[in-house]
This record gives C-alpha cells, structure tokens and sequence, in this order.
C-alpha cells in the first residue's frame, strides 16, 4: 500500500516546522496542508478535535497531535536515521531537555523579543539559555545529539532560526557569541543541516509574521 | 551490582505519585526521600539544578527529572508489565492523552476545586473530563490501557484520587455517575490496584494539604 502521509500546520509555527525537519531527516514525502487559524478547515477539526490545533501529522488515516508526540511517532513508524537516542538514560535526557525548550525557554525568549530586548526580560532569557550552553559544553560535542541532530537540536529549531529572526527584525541581541559560544556555533551547524533547511519557513515570512505579533521596535 | 533507586518528592504530590505507580506496577523496590519544598535538600539541587522540582528518580546515580519522563524511563529500563504500549500510534495516542490531562484537564479541576465549585468553572472542566469519557467509551475497555494500567491511566491518577479526595473534602461534585458513568468506573477500578494503592498518600494528608491550600468550603 502507498503510504499517506498528510501535515496540517501554519509556515510560520515552529511547533510545525519541528515535524517538518523530523519527515526531511527520515527522508519521508508528505503533503503539507496550510492551515487558516482564523478559519479552521473541516479536517483540522475532525483530526484534532480535543485541542483544534496545529500540527497535526495523518499517517494513512490516522491522526497524531502535538508536536513532541509527533517527532517521537516518525521515529517509531519510520526507519532511517534515528531521531531520539537508544539508550534509555540518553532518551531520557533527551525529553527532559525537550520539555525545558518547551515550558522554560521558550516563553522566556518570546518575552524577550515582545519586550523588544527590555533588560529584564532579556537576563531571564539568559538565565534559562545558560543551561543549554553548559549542556553543549559538557558534552562537548557538534549537536545535542551527538554527531547528528535529535530530538533536543530539533525541538531547539525555535532557539536558532526564529530567535535569529527576531534578533535581525528588530536589532535586539539574546544568543551572542560572546555569552553563548557553544550556543552559537551549534546554531551554525544546525542550520547549515539540509533537513533542517528544507523545513524552515521563509525568513520574510516569519519577519512579517514577527513585525505584525510585536510591532515595530 | 545492587540497584539504587532512589525517588526524591513529597507525599501528596500527584506527580510524584505517578513515579510511586509505575514503580510498584514494575515491582522495584525503592527508597523514598521526603523533601521539604520550602527548605530543599542539597541532592536535590544537585540532581535537578534546572527546575529544582520533585519528582526526581535517582537510578545508580543517574538523575531523571519530570514524571513524564521518569515513567517512559521506567518502562524502558526496566522489564515487567508494560506501561507504553508497544505500536507507534497506540503508544503516539497514549502520550496525546497524557499531554492533554497535564495541560487541559489538570488546571481545569484545579480552578473549579480552588472555586468551591463555582458554576463556570465546573462547566469548564467538565468540558475536559467529557474527552476522557469519550475515549473511554469507545475503546470499551476497565483502564485506557485496555485490561492493565498505562500511561494514561496513571496520569489521570490526579482525577481518581485527588478529585475525590477534594470533592469530599469541599462537598463538591465534579466526577459525577450521571455525568460520567464511565469515569466513576474507571475510577473505582483504578483505585483497587494493589500497585495504585500501595502508592497513594493517606487520605487524611491530602484533606489537610487541600484546606490548607484552599481553604475551607
């Protein structure tokens, strides 16, 4: 049987394109479906009716919500390369530090960027990027995991592409080279993968979409 | 070697508890260390700088921190009764529903249990335990996990024990048998587990911890 692999989302969401970079590195063909979140399609709401939200990953009929549950699904159903490590402590870690992206950093960066850089936002947003710089300094090595990318470099996408953006957009400065070395050139590797530069949206796109979300700095 | 297994946490946590469960569904034996959340242990901070929050599973040495993660990290470390199903999408469902009753159902009980029972609030969070129900009812199943306990069923172990510790407590209805057959039987049954049991506070220190915390009805 051919398979059916559908994604519902929004270009400029990184929670979407987290799934996007996962289907590119598992080298899967998928149908990318451009949500309208002020209009919700049919589908949308048929296939994740508890939280009507985006991403939403259909794998020959079935539904798969939220984007953590959908990486780690593209990594059960598909072979290739993996996607989270194999040993039970490492995959451990590995979700810890996905959660920390997702409950910690990431709401202390989005402050960050809609205060347009006030000083106190911006120290929180440190506080917390701190413990991924001495992650990567502990390890010591290209990605957090390991030689390849995985889940955490994944879920991490948010850190280098849109903080980048919104540093550019409104000429703030969060993730330095002086302060996050290890965090900078990590966000070089990361975004020189081809995976991972075929599921970004376009930097116009998410410039705009930043311009409109917290106005002009 | 000896195993070490030491579970730091509080008594009447539900998030601790979930690792007490998961513990004894795999029958490990372990150490509990009651930590004072307003005077925190030196090992505690030391086994999770970054949140510095109970749960925390020290496994030979190795610490593993939220009870999402530490239950998966059971699973896999340890044979015995599964607590993730093993195909991809019952598994990807599985962690949909154990997102859904962290983000979605628990603040809602929270607000309609620290209410008294407002009336919006209720409503609320009824609209929430309507989607377990459901699911429930169409699996057909005693546990989410179909014949044993899972993931989910621990995860919801909040709603078998904490809300009805609190509805007796305040004299509140929230899982009511008209509302949700299916639930108060789930319950009934969850809550009759020698490994649920064997892992639940004492009902006297949960009431003391809820009329401290939300006073009296």
């Amino acid at each position: 049987m051919a398979e059916e692999v559908k994604l519902y989302g929004i270009v400029t969401s990184p929670f979407v394109t987290r799934v996007r970079i996962a289907l590119n590195l598992k080298g899967i063909k998928y149908e990318f479906i451009e949500e309208d979140l002020k209009n919700k399609s049919p589908d949308l709401l048929k296939y994740n009716p508890v939280n009507k939200k985006v991403p939403v990953l259909v794998h020959n009929g079935n539904p798969i919500s939220e984007s953590l549950v959908i990486i780690e699904y593209i990594d059960d159903a598909w072979k290739g390369l993996p996607i989270m490590p194999r040993d039970a402590y490492e995959k451990a870690q590995a979700r810890f530090w996905a959660t920390f992206i997702a409950d910690k950093c990431r709401p202390a960066l989005l402050k960050a960027i809609g205060s347009h850089g006030e000083e106190q936002a911006v120290a929180e947003a440190h506080e917390q990027l701190q413990f991924l710089e001495n992650e990567l300094n502990v390890k010591g090595n290209k990605f957090f995991g390991g030689d390849n990318i995985n889940l955490v470099d994944i879920c991490a996408s948010h850190i280098a592409y849109w903080v980048l953006t919104a540093e550019e957009a409104f000429g703030i400065e969060l993730v330095t080279k002086d302060k996050f070395p290890k965090l900078t050139e990590w966000r070089g590797h990361f975004l020189n993968c081809q995976a991972v530069k075929d599921g970004l949206p376009p930097r116009e796109r998410l410039i705009a979409y930043y311009k409109q979300r917290f106005g002009k700095a």
